[in-house]
């Protein structure tokens, strides 16, 4: 049908970043694919009967309320409630410093909104998260890259970049999405100094940190930005804005997730969100708060790290067994998703079109390059299959690159 | 404290809206001030026993699927219960035509991100809705305004707007935010006729439309336009993007609301989503079709009539006892809304200042129109108060307005 739309389109929607992957990962939702190429937590964590308990004792105990439209920053409990999770993880934050937003997607959306404006730089990790490309691209934002390797953003490469001028740098320091990677200590505290030095504000974005199933925890940038010249342990020096979410530790089905910023920050955060969906679900926010509290979140973050760690183990076992001499990967220590390097010379988009023949699915990784590279990498999530169908999809990945290889 | 934050700010949250209003309503909460300000649904028509029913029922039945990832546009049996819900109004679409967002503020928040460029001109009724200017200023929309009157947009001024060159027409056909205003059905015609004439869309807003108490039920400009030239009858043309929301039909605090589209409009909204929130809450989407299920959602919208109604006649003949002469107000025949117009000389922002002090609140009119004007107007919600706290409050109004007529 003609309609007068498709001329009309606003000049942003160019940038919106091709559907080339969005279009290949259909085919992964066909039926008896083994699909890694999602970012889905495993279903059998999902506390089912805890939140149907939730959803009866919030009807009951807040009737209307908690249906009722709420406040832009979110309902205070739940705030209180992640100020003190944080303060777990060494965050000292008050619910002041904190905004729930409609899934961490939200508020990278929101950052761009009050912070890009068009042709300015963002200095990100290359490769890195394909979501906060796309939240950014339709505010014109524009990529200086650094490059990350099996320790995370390289930071002795990083002055190069600062020298740019960039808006902010944007890092996830724990079990990047999507290599896996951590950020070692010492470079954490190199970014917090050049940070510092060049006056460039962090985002850290860390869904994935609490999900720690073997080596030590590293304070987050947060954390150590607090210590940076005050020494003040714990406190928040406001230099970083950091984003976590429920969706890794509680479900994803109910798009909740907050953004920890100075109250500068939080009131153009609040704005910026009522013109863009007034605020988050109230019921969703009562019934995490009720799921959440008196210790389960933290009792359940232990079952999902063990759950994790297993199907961790089992496709490393895998890929020890049926990955062909000359395929890399990295042994991520926590987190959903490990990154695979195949030799050069071998594409992974190729690779990806035979493997969909044989009902087995990753995310090539080329998508994840900025300025693009990348080529030969693939991004593999262990999260969500079960230890049997990740054994049987990586052994049918095995027979596809032993092909390729010796094509 | 010092932070690098307050410099970089982008350009566009200078447009974000004053904040004056939002300042204003912050005294609205007081305990003891009957509030005529806000826009919510009455608590007491929340259906919270089926709700209670439908989240057990949901987490049953679909089990983790309930608390997962979901696609962007959104829950396929929701999409098609919409699509049954509209055909009962004549909206005669496919699911392919519909995208579910987070409240219809996302709507309008996802349209102003693919539709609107710096400096482009929107034709909007004045006085309009303002989370509609709120969500499209920070992509650098001018307004092209035509005057509203009790007959709603006058459609003899439209034409005037339409040589700007507008990227399309806002309008609010039905109890308009804020004056409770219907569009004739004449006027109708004419605004789809001077629309095709002019090659301008129109975007429908109707979250109230569902509420008539009394009087006809008017087709929708977009049911109008499917019959404009082709005749046929039901049919979808295209040349109207039509909102409505379960916010005013179910509950706000569930933030579901849709998007009618064609789908090529529709392909642009869901990579727009993707990178605004991923997706709507995949637990509410279930519920809320659990609950709009097998003929509830039509039983329930006669219910809130009904309720809406009684109140709507309260307020109207409070008004009409405590309200001195020269006052003058609209008599919506459905919706949430009700339009006070004060004597010339009289600034509705002054008499809110008394009115909050005498524990009385509502909204002064001039935030509504976006090129200024509307000193001494004002909205008045009759939705959200019980009738006893409606008759009080407008007593303690119309004391204020007797105090300043005779200052």
């Amino acid at each position: 049908m003609q309609t007068p739309w498709e001329n009309r389109f606003a000049q942003r929607t160019q940038h919106m970043g091709s559907s080339a992957v969005r279009e290949l990962l259909k085919f992964t939702e066909l039926p008896d694919v083994i699909s890694f190429a999602g970012g889905m937590p495993a279903p059998e964590v999902f506390p089912i009967e805890e939140f149907r308990a939730a959803c009866e004792r919030v009807l009951k105990d807040f009737g209307p309320q908690s249906l009722q439209y709420g406040t832009t920053e979110g309902f205070l409990p739940l705030r209180e409630m992640i100020a003190r999770h944080s303060a777990r993880y060494g965050i000292d934050v008050t619910p002041d410093n904190i905004m729930i937003t409609s899934g961490s997607q939200q508020a990278l959306d929101l950052l761009g909104k009050i912070l890009i404006n068009p042709g300015d730089h963002i200095l990100v990790e290359s490769p890195t998260y394909l979501g906060a490309l796309q939240a950014w691209n339709v505010y014109g934002a524009e990529y200086v890259v650094v490059e990350a390797d099996e320790h995370g953003m390289v930071t002795d490469a990083l002055e190069e970049g600062l020298r740019s001028g960039p808006k902010f740098i944007y890092v996830l320091p724990n079990f990047q999405n999507p290599t896996g990677a951590t950020l070692s200590l010492e470079r954490r505290h190199r970014l917090i100094e050049l940070a510092d030095q060049y006056g460039v504000p962090i985002v850290e974005d860390d869904p994935y940190g609490q999900l720690r199933f073997e080596g030590e925890h590293l304070p987050s940038v947060v954390v150590l930005d607090g210590q940076f010249r005050d020494n003040c342990q714990p406190c928040y020096r406001g230099n970083v804005i950091y984003l976590s979410t429920f969706s890794k530790i509680l479900a994803p089905g109910l798009r909740l997730a907050w953004v920890i910023a100075p109250p500068v920050v939080i009131r153009k955060l609040v704005q910026a969100k009522q013109g863009a969906d007034l605020h988050t679900s109230t019921f969703n926010q009562l019934v995490a708060h009720e799921v959440g509290r008196g210790g389960f979140l933290d009792r359940h973050i232990h079952t999902i790290r063990r759950v994790y760690r297993e199907r961790r183990d089992v496709m490393l076992a895998a890929m020890d067994g049926y990955f062909p001499p000359g395929v890399e990967w990295t042994h991520p220590e926590g987190g959903l998703f490990l990154w695979g390097i195949l030799p050069e010379g071998l594409n992974s988009n190729e690779v990806f079109t035979m493997a969909v023949d044989r009902k087995v699915a990753f995310v090539p990784g080329g998508a994840f390059y900025p300025r693009g590279g990348g080529e030969n990498t693939m991004r593999l999530n262990f999260s969500n299959a079960t230890p049997e169908k990740i054994r049987e999809g990586i052994a049918r990945l095995g027979r596809v690159l032993q092909e390729k290889l010796e094509a």
